[in-house]
Formats: structure tokens, C-alpha cells, sequence
């Protein structure tokens, strides 16, 4: 597709593709707008020192018993009895400051859990994209972007942000190659850069955020470049790159 | 997002994603435009009695020597020794009239395998289009639209048919309620519409054939109604519905 390509940077729709689309030496960009990577990278602004994701509540209630601040959320709703559920606004808190904290979503922790293997995995949301494109074409490697989907479907927010992450690493450098994913995640960026609250105005998961009265978490998950901190995962747990 | 909506229909992007959409009561849509589905729609305009997808080439060699026409493709190639390939001039043969022919390919009769069991399994391709979402409003079934995609990956000629579908079954009824992966794809065939052949002109399997020399294959898979017949698929064997 373009001769100066010679690394690849691919798409992977959910997490239950990924053993599909894993290969080595490939940094992992995990993505769940709507609204675990858009959590994670407020609550690194916000001042947390480390997050340490679980894939289960159990895990999560084990971690509040033992004193940690702890967020856990399923079906969009914040479990009963913990700190914090998965909204942005949430982790906008001064209590978080150089604490660890504990976070299970449905889906965002999921994604991490299946690529904790890969060369290193980041985490990218609309909050961090500029910082986070800067930090991936420096790195020439592989980069294979995660979306979280929703209960390991397709869903169209995780997907324009992948579009959004292709769209700026073409502008920053042409040393990729791109799969057939990567293609229509291009196409639909571009169809919904203008006004992409409106574009997801069918998207499922907006439906369901906008019934639960959660707008103003749609519109900031949406709008670009609050943070330039890069969340990482290191031996299981994420912390400031 | 429709109120009148009481059917669903989605779409899958990998047979491996398939055991995350398998749903009871749902007809599943085999799409493989390059060239698998194509092939099988041209087999019976021309008079095939029944199909054999098998799974493995070593299968199909079986058939072989049992003395069935019999055809075997792996990575866009015709594998020594049978019949034909998965080009669908191959199966504009006199020879198949009236016959049972014997088909695997690398990736269309996986997406066949992994959804035998569903309430129904059609085949789908450009070349049917019109007969088949008939058909499908018809049913007053859910609908499941399987892009076979390339070695379990997304596909960008696959999720153009499935977008265009989703187009013809809206126009013919507002019966259905569709998914994220359904509104994507409607997007992007909006963008592929005018020029299929163009629109595909930097994907990756379009470049695989067209280096292949298959450029006369790659216009004819994209070229709509050549047919009406609808391959269904019982009991393991694919005959005209």
C-alpha cells in the first residue's frame, strides 16, 4: 500500500478477536470510550499513582475490604457499595491523589486482561489522543489498537476512536501499513470527525448512556486532548508512562 | 431506535467471533464476495445439484477420489489436482449440471462450518442480492449477517456486502432493529456504493488478486443480480432453496 511502510498498525473490534490479531512485539492500545479509558486516563489527571484493573467485582470487593479506593461498574451502572462506578466525573476527585486505586468495568478491564502478554499495552481514549499518537509513531513498533466493544460485540464509539488514533499517526508518519480494519475505521472517522456526538446518535451504547441520563459523560469522552498522560501497564498494574 | 423494530439483524466480522453472536431462531448469512460465496451462487445458475463445503483439503481429496468434481482453494490459489478453484468462471462449466460438487476454501466454508447449527445457513454474494433480501424480509426471522473476513481477520469486501444488505433490507422493511456493527457497515457501503471496485481499490485481499492477475474475478463478485438462486444449506449439504 506504501512502499515506505514497514510496520503495521492494525485494528481488532473486540476482545474475544485478539488471539486472532496478537502478535509479538506489538504495543496494545486499549480502547473503551464510553467510558473505562476515559476513567483511567481522568483519574491519572487527577493525580492517582497507580490503577490496578480486575477483571471481576469479587476481585474488586477483596481490594475495598483490604482499604483500597475502589471503582466498579457493570451494565453502565456503578456497583453498589464502591467509590467510584466508571463516569470520568467520578475519578475528578481529590482523594485519588497518590493513591492506588482498583478499577473492574464490563468491558474496558476485560480487554486488558486478554493482551496483559503483549509487548506493552497502553491505554487511549479521545482524552489522551494527541499525547498518545505523538508517543506511538516514537516507538516505531507494531501497534495493534484493542477496541473493548460491548460484551465482545462490535460498537461504533470504540471504533471511530481507532479511526480517529489511524487518521493521526498518517498525518505524523507514513512507516504504516494498514489492514483492512484499520481501512474502515479511516472511512468512518472520517464520516463522523464533524460532529461525532451526532454520529453516534444510533450507536447502542450512547442509547444506553443517554438513558441513564449520562450526556455529559458522552460529550467528554468525545472531546479531544484534556490530559497528555499516558497510562501503561506494567507487571498488571497501570501507571503513568 | 425503530419502535416498530421487533426483529434484529447484525452483523459478525470473523467466523472466530461467531460463538459471541450465535443466537437461537436466527438466520445466518454466509458472505466470502471474494470469492467463495460468489463461486457457490455461479455453481448453481449453472446448474449444480447440490454443494459439499468441506472443511480441510484433505476432505475434499477424499471426495475426490471417490469421483466427485470437486474444488479446493488456499490463499486465492486452485490447490493442485482438483477440478476447480474458488473463481466463480471456474464453476461456468457444462460439466456441473445436474451434479454434486465438492467445495473448501480458505476462508467461506470455515464461516459454514462454525455456523451449522444455526436455525438456518444461506449463502450470500453480490450475485443474489436482490433474491436473497427478499427472501430474508420474507422470513420474518432475526438475522445474522457472517463475514468469513480473510484467516479470521476483518475484510473490507465482505462488510460492504453485509452494509449493502442492511441497505436493501431497510428499504424493503422497518421491521428490524440493528446493531452497532450494522450501522458501520451501512455507513461504509453509503461510501462504496458508486464504486465498489474503487472503494476496495486498497484492500488488502483486492491487492492479493489483483497481483494474482484476477482482476475479471474481482469485478464480476461485486456485480449484483446474476442470479436468484439462494443456496440454503440441510443437513450439512448446500442445495437451492
Amino acid at each position: 500500500m506504501n512502499d515506505k511502510a514497514h510496520l503495521k498498525i492494525d485494528a481488532c473490534f473486540s476482545p474475544f478477536l485478539y488471539p486472532v490479531y496478537a502478535e509479538p512485539d506489538t504495543i496494545v492500545v486499549i480502547i473503551d470510550i464510553f467510558r473505562a479509558t476515559s476513567a483511567m486516563c481522568t483519574a491519572f489527571e487527577w493525580g492517582a499513582e497507580k490503577i490496578i484493573p480486575v477483571a471481576t467485582v469479587e476481585e474488586a470487593r477483596d481490594w475495598k475490604a483490604k482499604g483500597y479506593l475502589t471503582g466498579a461498574e457493570r451494565d453502565a451502572i456503578q456497583v453498589d457499595g464502591f467509590d467510584f462506578g466508571n463516569s470520568p466525573f467520578h475519578y475528578m476527585d481529590e482523594r485519588i491523589k497518590g493513591q492506588t486505586i482498583v478499577i473492574t468495568t464490563t468491558n474496558g478491564t476485560q480487554a486488558i486482561e486478554v493482551s496483559r502478554n503483549a509487548y506493552q499495552v497502553v491505554i487511549g481514549s479521545f482524552l489522551n489522543i494527541d499525547a498518545l499518537c505523538d508517543y506511538l509513531v516514537d516507538q516505531q513498533k507494531n501497534i495493534l489498537l484493542l477496541c473493548s466493544g460491548w460484551k465482545n460485540k462490535f460498537n461504533l464509539e470504540d471504533s471511530i476512536f481507532a479511526g480517529a488514533v489511524m487518521e493521526e499517526i498518517s498525518k505524523r508518519s507514513s512507516d504504516f501499513w494498514h489492514g483492512d480494519a484499520c481501512l474502515a475505521l479511516k472511512y468512518l472517522y472520517q464520516m463522523a470527525y464533524k460532529d461525532p456526538v451526532k454520529f453516534l446518535n444510533y450507536s447502542s451504547h450512547k442509547e444506553r448512556l443517554a438513558k441513564l441520563n449520562l450526556k455529559k459523560d458522552i460529550k467528554y469522552c468525545l472531546t479531544p486532548n484534556q490530559t497528555t498522560v499516558i497510562p501503561i501497564l506494567r507487571d498488571g498494574v497501570l501507571v503513568r508512562l
